[in-house]
């Protein structure tokens, strides 16, 4: 599958989000990694390497989505312009009832898989049921990813009896870790409002037992605070750390609603946060703290959320609206700029999900690459690498590489059939989605 | 140029912002007009017609973006992240002062003509200065437009002496109007920081005597009333007000910073509100009050503002942005459900400009169509057309037909050398925009 090497000849190679791109450059993957790289004058000669010509072309590193339910494609469009826990409780959840099963999870990541992929994706972090489906379908898809597998305090779909809702995801991990260097399996708490404090406490004491990633939506609504289990503390923040939930290995999913000491313990504890902003917007539940937590030092990233309340998973979008939303916050047009957003999907979400190696453009570094097409009227004049944010598109890509090898070139998908997988989709789909 | 007829089969139709399409329609299109439409059971015969086959499509009138300033691309991206008097004053007047010329309007406005309409934009409204040059590119592109020549009281390209302000906009009206019934001549005062009183009444007497739209940048940053040259009144819009510009043909744009006040002056005077939600929130102007003002019945419209502080003319980004922005705003995610921000991009756009039988699917409107290609991850499962909004992009457009004329063909621009462009613009970029 993985080629032995692949050599890139003629791209405008991307450097890092503060620094001008270099043009007419070449990049020599090799097992897996970027082995070197350098200006087309010095292109070596690699008689065994695939030959791809970027010219016209930017290289950077894959984009990586830290927070999805990939899943929930199903459900893209389904029930929009809703209030959060209307949308949740009355369509959301109902739905999911009605509709999750392992085929359909297994199938709508597949489709998530190939709208992340054709949209330069090349890492995501999953957040669901079935995650065995889940591990399974992106596997194949050929992507990176770190699949965390649900838990709440009620019956779940794969996990009828909540009190075996440790043990399900226990269970999970033994099956998949070490299974595929490309697959993390992780625990993903559901929230301190579906999760009572001992389930949660029991949650990250496996997710440390085994040296993985724990994962928990916090601080997204207004209302948070009044649904929490079993308060610990006087903010849904509060609550995590009485619980000695935040640290290093923990990944703070939403935080819009934080005040400044929330802020400073999650400063304190080195947990991540990774922002959803069209998700917070979508929903109304207003803009997170993005700006002021990257000023701190804060490690900051970036997510779709599922595609039911976003509605799509193309990160250009979202970093877009990342950086605009915090220059809306601040009312200030100096807030996040540009290379700071980018950073947000590509170095910082690797080091908050413990992917090493992996978000930057340097020999040893993991070659998930992609190439976009700069030669379109809406990428030109081309003067920095703030265009990726302000003017890209998902739609721009036209080459990935996953782990050294090719996923996608030309704009169509190497590993799976992406006509079965629509067909399938539709069937699946509730009635009226057949359009 | 226009064929007499063309008919389009297999076609799922729009019918409309607030109802599910139809599938399986047929629509026939004669003498650039929609001439009539129905279920692929009843298809006419019309072997003189050009025939397109629209299977996995949805055909939906085309969108009109009703604030750009075409010529502007060539600043993309140049300067971005700052703050909005800084950005003007100190990039954006230098910047035009320097590299603005008959020749730049007119290759930079042929680039924003193709991203428009490979993006599925049919009618623009522009407002610029070397007026002619928009006019004549957008009439060559092929699409439909409303070109406002500016007005400001300091020399400005095309214009050395401020004292024939006035003048120079009566010239280009001479020249243009009637010219052909795609292009409409109007006037467009850049805002009452750039023109005194008297220029403002001067601008709206030669609109009026033309029964043409008269356009202006109003209420747009939280200090714009401290810098109106004479106020007339104590916010910008009752400056407006006071002079007696505000009708049922003058164009406000932005419309951020209102009060209850202000917002029933517009109601009361039938003029048309242009949000441009991208804009507001880059340059931190803030989120304007589209949603108060279309639940009064004010007519909200949508553009996508100049591609220097957007950075893209992608009327579904800017869709997309509308609703969101909205929610957040009154922190309610019922606010400008998908439906409403449909409307802005095309009824809306149609009536506020004065352009009639334009941005509907019905017999005897204009021709202005694009088909979308629905047989995508990111469109599928497919429920309703909020999900033209919430995860539509321009790079869905595969065709577009304007004013009865194919435009765009499988993706390819037929009406112009779409290389050619791209290289002149390119040799006309500020140093550094050749990547």
């Amino acid at each position: 599958m993985i080629p032995a090497s692949i050599l890139l000849s003629n791209v405008t190679l991307y450097t890092g989000p503060h620094t001008t791109p270099a043009p007419k450059q070449w990049l020599l993957c090799r097992d897996g990694l970027i082995h070197s790289f350098g200006p087309m004058t010095t292109v070596p000669e690699c008689p065994e390497a695939v030959s791809l010509d970027g010219t016209g072309k930017l290289l950077m590193p894959g984009l990586i989505n830290a927070h999805n339910h990939c899943a929930m494609t199903l459900f893209r469009g389904l029930a929009d312009d809703l209030e959060l826990n209307e949308w949740l409780n009355r369509h959301i959840f109902p739905a999911e009832a009605a509709h999750v099963s392992e085929e359909m999870v297994y199938w709508c990541t597949k489709l998530a898989a190939a709208e992340m992929i054709l949209s330069g994706t090349t890492t995501v972090a999953d957040g669901y049921f079935h995650e065995g489906q889940v591990a399974r379908a992106l596997l194949e898809s050929g992507m990176r990813a770190v699949t965390a597998h649900g838990i709440v305090d009620f019956p779940a779909p794969g996990v009828a009896d909540p009190g075996r809702n440790i043990a399900a995801v226990a269970e999970f991990i033994e099956e998949w870790k070490g299974r595929d260097e490309r697959i993390t399996p992780a625990v993903f708490a559901h929230s301190p409002y579906t999760c009572s404090p001992a389930t949660l406490q029991a949650a990250k004491t496996l997710a440390q037992e085994q040296k993985l990633p724990f994962f928990i939506h916090i601080a997204e609504s207004r209302q948070e605070q009044k649904i929490i289990m079993d308060p610990q503390g006087t903010s849904p923040i509060r609550h995590l750390s009485a619980l000695n939930l935040l640290d290093s290995d923990t990944v703070l999913i939403h935080c819009v609603w934080l005040d400044d000491e929330d802020i400073d313990i999650i400063h304190k504890s080195g947990a991540g946060a990774i922002i959803c902003p069209q998700s917070h917007l979508k929903l109304a539940s207003g803009i997170s703290q993005a700006s002021s937590m990257d000023a701190l030092g804060i490690p900051v990233g970036l997510g779709t959320d599922g595609a039911a309340s976003n509605n799509g998973l193309d990160l250009f979008v979202e970093l877009d609206m990342l950086a605009k939303t915090q220059k809306l916050r601040q009312l200030d047009a100096t807030a996040m700029p540009a290379a700071r957003a980018l950073a947000t999907a590509t170095e910082n979400n690797a080091a908050i999900l413990g992917l090493t190696n992996l978000g930057k453009i340097a020999p040893g570094y993991k070659a998930d690459l992609i190439l976009l097409n700069l030669n379109q009227p809406h990428l030109q004049p081309f003067y920095s690498c703030d265009s990726l944010v302000y003017s890209g598109s998902g739609s721009d890509v036209s080459t990935v590489i996953i782990n050294g090898s090719i996923v996608l070139r030309g704009g169509q998908l190497l590993t799976f059939d992406l006509a079965e997988t629509l067909e399938k989709v539709r069937s699946l789909a509730v009635p009226l989605g057949h359009l």
